[in-house]
């Protein structure tokens, strides 16, 4: 290394560790906000990203199949980026369902969602500007939310016209419960099925046949986040208040069931598996607490006598 | 954290606690039991939505593919979720290759056979909920056993035109007999071929290739509660008894062939590599033990002179 | 557990312990013929089954696609099966490279070459019975090599039309030595990359690329023994000589070109990186070993002082 | 084993020694350059080869979802090759990335970019000779840019239709941002998120969802030697200079945008998650210091007294 190589290599690490010290975050949960924010802008950007391209390329440069293995891929991207900061939840239902369970004090519960929604809500303006030609020219020229060329459906979901509101409400519960009940028996501390640092693989596994099973109904949303940013994205970028008051303001749908399917999901799972995982492993601990007693009473005996 | 939600955090704690000891079920094979119940709904929920997403929609939202990814990432789901309790078998036939091999009692078959159809019937009910609006409008109003509407197909396996009842067991025979030669690899004490923990993920690949290439003559049952558990539902739900009575009886050929094929493949495995790497491994503990021995004459031997 | 079951219990574990004893092939390098039988067997059931449903069901139940995933995962079963015994070669051109480079001896080749032939033959055998129905419905009651319905593709390779003798030869020459390429990669003690444990998923992910990118020409053979084996196979049951005969005796290309495609892929390897990795390996040592002579020394010097 | 067979292996055993010695290259950067070229060689080649697939089979033995997956695992596999030798960058823009940010020295980058490109130069050559007589089938005898035989678009990018440049140049800096963020979260010392060996793996699956949610208006190059290498291949090999001059000197945007994209990506990174994971790695080590240095001092007081 010539030595003006290496006094601006030491030039630009004394940069790099001022710049380090000044963009380093002290607030906790300012930080977990960001992580959730960035990791959800990048389920959103690649899950909704795959979406426009098989919608504005007209089937050719994609299908269903490859918008579910872009959103689980993309989950598992998100959680990957997120997980050490925030747990990675990138999903109010999940931290919900956490908070639910006492794995996660409450008041992360609104800070989660906020961060979560604009991460969703940037995530879908960069898609916007991605295919900014392409969606002009899909919709020539016009942003709808119904219609032969309607876009809106890249960003947020909405119902199959086949789908009453009361069966959709009842799809989204579903969808989320399945969801949790994975996600649980995933983190479960007394029910490790996967190897530490395969969650987040496991959990896109999870999104993924969410997808493929439960996607027909209504685009499988199961996340108020990953819907809510999106449209209130579109109805500011130009689809106007249609994007809300379509379908009988369906949008309402995805913003709440997936809280109950989320308590679903925990009951399902704790009163099948979770309960019993954890009792087992109480008798155990309270086994192991009973022979240490025993044993050092006998010690005591042992050295008074 | 104020004082009110400090309070809060607690009192949520203790009635956490509370549910966990009142929930906590102490019979172990009734646990075990319930294990496969969720593991095999899973499965089931997962794998026939994928079915009804692509009938339903028509082909739009799903290919025979997306059934072979969903049934494949289903049963890794659904091992993960139960495996801790239950072994996570998920399919009577593997249930049954593993007391044939003595490595499970005999005693836990029929509870095993019993509640993964139990959870396999559930499994088919949340779906056929889930897509209760898109049934009755694909089926227009009928639920039908055969015919261009025919909906059976969802949620049991029924024969290709083509397939004659011979040809149709010795196909779930092989099917089973495959999935069995893997499993067993997979799960060999001595034969250790997958890094601890990726067992569910290996036998969701074991289940995604069968469909990839033994899924057309009738749709790759290869396990008896996840085709009877549907079909039971289907016969109660609306379809009538012609699940039972169609084509020849055909429920009969998923019911029995894999039983056969799970001894096929036990036998095929054995002979041509499990007992050969537990002869190996056998001769490799005597060699040692017989080192210690010779060792341990020396010692003494020694101490004597 | 009651006492008739307890007896039967024990007395199926002596069965058991017994043909464990009498099944146990003593001859290592049959053994280790046997697992490569059994490796190449699944891949071939798994493989060509994949074509079969792809062919046979007019498109609905596969694709080229659904081939290559089948392809892929079934060589990462195979492997699964019979590494630990046989290292999991499965393919001729594999057992080839690894004695070129002098980590198998060659007297290892004819055998492993007998026995994976022997495989793919009876793995084309079981896709021939478990398909027999679709096959006679598709070929219409022939069994026939070229012509609209030709069913002799399902288990050998044949060329497209578009291509030459002298193209295919070097397109299988160029599929088998990326092959080498990366195999060698991963199993090169010097260059580790990849957790132990995730070869055989590694391998199978090498297949299905080969299979994404070089199977339009002539269907990624790139494996003597899985296109010979099925091809005598077909000779035998019904579709004749013609086998061998047609395309200018095409056979001879999958064949022999992966024998070259492995020389090609072996020095391309080990120019670029393999020496490489190795020679930094030897390096290390020495200096290590110079380190501890140098200490030896010195510890020498300062005893005799 | 006999004793010719012994002395032929002994043999070989020497002629290898000495090769091993003879080719291993003492010059580490070349190493590196070399491990680069192998590796972009390898992405290249099985990339390329399956949009060659795709668009000469007509669409039987491709689609964009195989381009995707080859694209993705053929960067998997290039990194594995590579990865202990060089880290497995295959993409200027990666290393510009780490070059930025301290890890890499500056010196590495030309190169790095260098041999990237002949790496991808040559990948392109081995696909253009595998599938000659395809190529020549489907040009009908011509290797034109543009028009309805056109397959330039196999080696290098072309716009679609609808882009216009500047669209283009966010298109490809997007694309290298959100690359670049994956990759930077998966590589961070402080935020280790993947389990050690399953980088490369991880970083495959970065590629396919850029793959899935981003190639519909330019193909994803993101990556300057993926495109300029096989553009050149190109010019040289008789589509002539066209594929420089076609869309408005297109080839400049996937030669520059992906440098400010990676930028994008860095300070993305580091302001949302890279500097706070830092910072409180630094806080942490700072806390033990001082634990350690407070407890010095009270050693030496004590030890004083």
């Amino acid at each position: 290394m010539n030595t003006r190589h290496f006094l601006m290599m030491e030039k630009q690490k004394a940069v790099l560790e001022k710049a380090a010290q000044i963009f380093h975050i002290r607030h906790l949960l300012l930080q977990q906000g960001l992580a959730e924010c960035l990791g959800t802008l990048v389920l959103v950007t690649f899950g909704c990203g795959s979406v426009a391209q098989m919608l504005l390329s007209g089937g050719s440069h994609g299908a269903f199949l490859t918008v579910n293995l872009a959103f689980g891929f993309a989950a598992t991207l998100g959680i990957l980026i997120s997980g050490q900061v925030s747990g990675g939840h990138l999903n109010p239902a999940v931290t919900f369902a956490l908070c639910l369970l006492g794995r996660e004090p409450w008041r992360k519960f609104p800070v989660y969602f906020l961060f979560q929604t604009l991460g969703a809500f940037l995530g879908a303006g960069i898609i916007f500007g991605m295919y900014s030609d392409a969606l002009w020219d899909y919709g020539q020229g016009t942003l709808s939310v119904d219609g032969t060329n309607a876009t809106a459906g890249i960003f947020a979901t909405y119902p199959s016209p086949h789908l009453s509101l009361l069966n959709g409400f009842f799809d989204q519960l579903i969808g989320t419960a399945a969801l949790i009940v994975c996600i649980l028996a995933i983190v479960d501390p007394h029910n490790t099925p996967v190897p530490a640092g395969l969650e987040a693989f496991t959990v896109g596994l999870v999104v993924l046949v969410i997808g493929l099973s439960m996607g027909f109904n209504s685009g499988y949303a199961v996340n108020p986040a990953r819907d809510l940013g999106p449209r209130l994205f579109t109805a500011l970028a130009g689809w106007g208040s249609g994007v809300f008051t379509v379908k009988g303001y369906w949008f309402l749908v995805p913003l709440f069931a997936p809280f109950l399917g989320a308590v679903v999901g925990v009951v399902v799972y704790q009163l099948m598996v979770g309960y019993n995982v954890e009792g087992e492993a109480r008798i155990q601990r309270r086994r192991e607490e009973e022979e240490s007693l025993k044993y050092a009473t006998i010690t005591t005996i042992n050295e008074e006598a």
